[in-house]
């Protein structure tokens, strides 16, 4: 099989699985206990969080884990909205977020928050003059993603960083989820208050993620009890999970550093073959994207038909975000970035992680066109 | 060594790993993508449901996954607490609930609630009147415990139900972490709408829990996003997890109907042996409890240097929940039950799992007598 749908998730890595079968049945103590065999435990969390920090070049006090991005989104957005809501009630983000950053702030809306959705031009980024106009007296946040999950085009986060820099009240949040060990990202440089990663987007575990907190921000907890975390997430920590997590980021971090050009050669290789193909828009911009996510449309088709006729040659990709495909919505990045409601219902995102090779990427385009080719009778009937 | 603190975690049943580990590396797609192997993980997701609905005999639409038993605590709490805080803000617990129980409520009461705890008699139960007494006409949630996490006292949940019946406006929440699998309950019979499981309670892997909600009740969620689990709980399954928490439900069952004699045993092994000691108290009651938890106080020692002491010799215990342990804080059951302050500190958690043997007990109550007989003379000059 072919799958091309790592935005999705990844397939764990078999080192990642070894090193979680191990923690979880020789170190399963808990490491709120006491005792020595909770000690062992706790020893290993705490490497972990070391490890984590020094990948991502933060202090060790600034990592909490969590069960995933969508838990460190909704922590990030309505931890602050919640500590700070005697400061101001307005919340500024983008139309092209993760349905996790979305729907926190809709949520917050109905609890009396105002939010501002910034637009994206043709290539899907936002203006930071857009971004100065939004801000107001009482704007508590901005959360902003890194990479988009979607299309793959990366935000100008440092220049954002810089301009919140002149608002020391605006925290900023960055969903990193997709870009994490494919693009770069210096979370001081780029003065970042808070940053969601998420383990299984990086051949690490579903369930297990975690959420930088630069040291000094104080957040309100979503999950209370027995105060872990330092108090900001309660509950037993998945110990065998975050070390897991530990080795999937260092192992990603340094796929980054040999395997990229290849992933980028891949991608472009994609890019120059779909584009030949008749019926084909390539949606993804060419500058300011990450290495791994393609976004094409195919005129007169439906991108969830599509998809099932490249699954029965198991070639797997998707039409949008995995969250919103079960719900047949076209991408709402797409139709951000101004792309008309047929192109953006056409439209499937290739998404490559680092094992995948060219050979496979010249097997996926055949399966393309062949798939495009018999189906092409069919679909001039039906639309 | 003798792992003796079960309530706090368990080790990972083999079986329950290695189903982990298939799942997780051959069914590694996202069950919301629309693909064919995306379709795979979904049916697996559908089928660990059926089979944890089946084992607690509620419908599958009734059980939601959750990263565990404080998410599922807060959940149903909050839940209830933000869907229907306009029709009343009176919540009534116990005083001797789960810190995630405990701590979502004290949440809920900066946020204007009122939290009415329930006394417990000397035997640690709550007594009917009490919560008759203290029902108000803007009540919305009952919520208490199945089995105390450090007494292993088992409340009249039955009666309670029953009581409730009488007022259909309360929601009734149980928090049954501690005695699922080892002390039955009919969630139908005791007219239960919210239930608490933790995977890693029994032989489960930590992150992976569930929420029982009766069909027909509607809860605010407390994570937002792609709307996984009917919108109520966002976020991508832990699929692997999942389906490993099925399977360790099924082999706990099946412990029961074999191994729970012997675990009584045990523990009653125990308390025989425990109480013949000079400095000892047994705080665990003789009746209405769980098979696996023995509580005792040891006169003139502080519990945490029993616990190293102990854990030298590799026999692992624990002085109260794990999660208020390294507080050092005594435990507030045993305050609940009016056992004096000194007592309260000097107290012990022994709990089971079904693969302790008598001969574990055995050694333990050596190592037990050997360590205070040592410690005696040191804590005498000390307390």
């Amino acid at each position: 099989m072919i799958y091309f749908d790592n935005s999705a998730t990844t397939k764990p890595n078999e080192e990642v699985l070894d090193t979680f079968h191990k923690v979880a049945s020789i170190y399963y103590g808990n490491p709120s206990s006491v005792h020595s065999f909770g000690l062992q435990t706790e020893k290993l969390l705490a490497q972990a969080r070391r490890q984590i920090a020094s990948l991502l070049n933060v202090g060790e006090s600034e990592i909490y884990f969590t069960s995933g991005g969508t838990e460190s989104n909704n922590l990030a957005i309505k931890g602050v909205a919640n500590q700070f809501r005697n400061r101001g009630k307005h919340l500024i983000t983008t139309k092209i977020e993760h349905p996790s950053v979305e729907n926190a702030c809709e949520y917050l809306k109905k609890d009396g928050f105002d939010i501002t959705y910034l637009p994206v031009d043709e290539n899907g980024r936002i203006h930071l003059d857009d971004l100065k106009k939004a801000i107001r007296d009482d704007t508590i946040l901005v959360s902003i993603m890194h990479v988009n999950n979607e299309i793959g085009v990366i935000q100008p986060i440092e220049e954002i960083g810089s301009l919140l820099q002149n608002y020391p009240k605006i925290l900023f949040h960055v969903d990193v989820v997709q870009g994490i060990g494919k693009v770069p990202i210096d979370f001081h440089k780029s003065q970042i208050d808070l940053a969601t990663i998420s383990a299984h987007k990086f051949h690490g575990l579903k369930g297990t993620g975690a959420l930088y907190v630069r040291e000094g921000v104080k957040l309100t907890p979503l999950l209370h009890g027995g105060n872990q975390e330092k108090g900001l997430r309660s509950g037993t920590e998945n110990v065998p999970g975050i070390v897991a997590m530990a080795k999937a980021l260092r192992l990603a971090f340094e796929d980054f550093n040999q395997k990229r050009h290849e992933m980028e050669k891949i991608r472009d290789y994609l890019r120059h073959e779909l584009i030949k193909i008749d019926q084909t828009t390539i949606n993804t911009p060419e500058m300011h994207i990450a290495p791994h996510i393609l976004n094409f449309s195919v005129e007169g088709f439906k991108a969830e038909v599509l998809v099932n006729t490249f699954s029965e040659k198991q070639l797997y990709v998707s039409t949008t975000s995995a969250c919103s495909s079960k719900r047949n919505e076209p991408s709402k990045t797409l139709l951000a970035m101004g792309v008309d409601q047929k192109r953006a219902e056409s439209s499937i995102r290739i998404s490559l992680s680092y094992e995948n090779t060219i050979q496979e990427a010249e097997r996926a385009v055949k399966v393309i066109k062949s798939s495009i080719e018999k189906l092409l009778p069919v679909m001039r009937g039906s639309i």
